[in-house]
């Protein structure tokens, strides 16, 4: 990635930061314990993808859609809406119940930090505080842009994912259903996330069609990278525990195919989406930088 | 409760239990196993009290704003998604790391039927299942019926009222805190339910807030008829454990000024409440209907 997109992304993750901190905040009548659990890790770093997925998705949509697109506080109150969704996954994920991990973004897991009771709390709490969010984002789009959302984060989308995860530990699995479960459990989110962008910028239904495609292939090659990472990366570098899914028998490219099987698979999955997601979008720098990023989900160290 | 209204009662729950079923069943993609757990807690019975009161609240409202009014069908969506979303709560407060319960509706609690992991996702699901159904309803209102529900159910509503309780679990509580409980918990979305039958038949602002304050007032008397319960029923009547409020030192009014002054707290807010709903809405048989309703969330025996 160039320097000039990287300091962009920089400026652009502040700016997620502090609307985050701002929304956690600005809510009133939060028990304490209840918000001192979300802000542990809703704001203990991350990388924000989702949320700047969105709002660079926007900017690029939004110069041939400027008449019917929304406003950059509104995109950014929706981008804040998916990094809630996903945090809250993250911390359901993460229960002694699920896959009883105890180091997320660098620091403890929630329900280390705090309890598990609190920690399945905060992260009820931000799927509620996600959909309202994207719901007073969407204004007179909310509706479309709640389902697209709650279909990607369902039961047929992420949390179908983690059952099929959970059901298949330690199972024979097949090349299909590793598909399925990473479409399910990380792409269609990610997905959500550039196709939400382009709803509020004003796409019509054909292009939001394209670019969610593109966003499943995006998907597979982040979910790709994220597996081969957990056995060539250190913890120190990822800022979670390596080697878990090995060790847990999880289904993954690299523990089927292999590691340069897994890679080169990874690399043409997200060439793909890269070739069908330029392809839906206007030429421009806009879309350039988005492209940047979109490679850069894959072709990463941490 | 008059045999007339009984009748309709049984009858309209009839209806949202085939909904329910439909809108489950109609999902694709959900695994196997995940679905047979959503549907295990959301069709093994139940009152169903917050879809029909939301579904008697638009009807009573909808003859002055016919206009403005959504169709049944839709009502029945939203009526359905606050099912879910009250679904989802019950399993995640039945975990062990919660209320940790084994019998709700009169079969096994979610945890215990399937295991942890699964309840855990189950719950997660309804709740996206829930927000998608609000959307869907709601067309051009729904960021308004989405927000209005999510502030009910989220950090600063339902969720954080649960952290309360079990932040409260052994303290001395007084009946401040008790009501501020009860109201979280409890109120807040069973008066949504109330406000979201308005909403969609198109009241105005004002008669919104003076349903939703109604509905706080019923909402406490319903929890303080399930505190005298807990004493007072068998478990057999109640298809869930009895007793357990008692034994887990829980913050009730019954525990902090006996049963007798909780039957004469619960009655006043009760009253109180059916004659602020009365005023709210226009006179005739759909509203009395809807205050009979009100008046057995307080006054029963299960």
């Amino acid at each position: 990635m160039e320097d000039a997109v990287r300091l962009e992304l920089e400026r652009t993750r502040a700016e997620v930061d502090q609307a985050l901190r701002e929304y956690l905040a600005g809510t009133k009548g939060i028990p304490r314990r209840l918000q001192a659990a979300m802000g542990h890790s809703l704001l203990g770093g991350g990388k924000r993808l989702r949320p700047i997925l969105a709002l660079w998705t926007w900017q690029a949509c939004k110069s041939h859609q400027s008449a019917r697109s929304a406003n950059r506080q509104r995109v950014m109150m929706a981008a804040c809406g998916l990094e809630m969704l996903h945090t809250y996954s993250l911390i359901h994920d993460d229960l002694p119940a699920m896959d009883d991990d105890v180091l997320r973004r660098g620091r403890q897991t929630c329900h280390v930090a705090f309890d598990e009771g609190t920690a399945i709390l905060a992260g009820d709490a931000l799927q509620a505080q996600g959909f309202a969010l994207l719901a007073r984002s969407g204004r007179d789009r909310a509706a479309a842009l709640v389902e697209l959302v709650a279909a990607a984060v369902g039961p047929a989308g992420m949390v179908g994912g983690q059952q099929k995860d959970l059901d298949a530990e330690g199972q024979e699995v097949t090349l299909a259903l590793i598909r399925r479960i990473h479409i399910d459990k990380t792409a269609k989110l990610l997905s959500a996330a550039l196709a939400s962008g382009a709803l509020l910028a004003g796409c019509g239904r054909g292009t939001l069609n394209q670019i969610t495609q593109a966003g499943l292939d995006l998907g597979l090659a982040f979910q790709g990278a994220d597996d081969i990472l957990d056995i060539t990366a250190t913890t120190a570098q990822l800022g979670k525990s390596v080697g878990k899914d090995q060790a847990a028998g999880k289904a993954t490219w690299v523990a089927l195919e292999g590691l340069e099987n897994a890679r080169k698979r990874t690399s043409r999955t997200g060439n793909r989406g890269i070739r069908n997601l330029a392809e839906a979008l206007p030429q421009g720098k806009f879309t350039d930088r988005l492209l940047a990023l979109a490679r850069a989900l894959w072709q990463r160290e941490n």
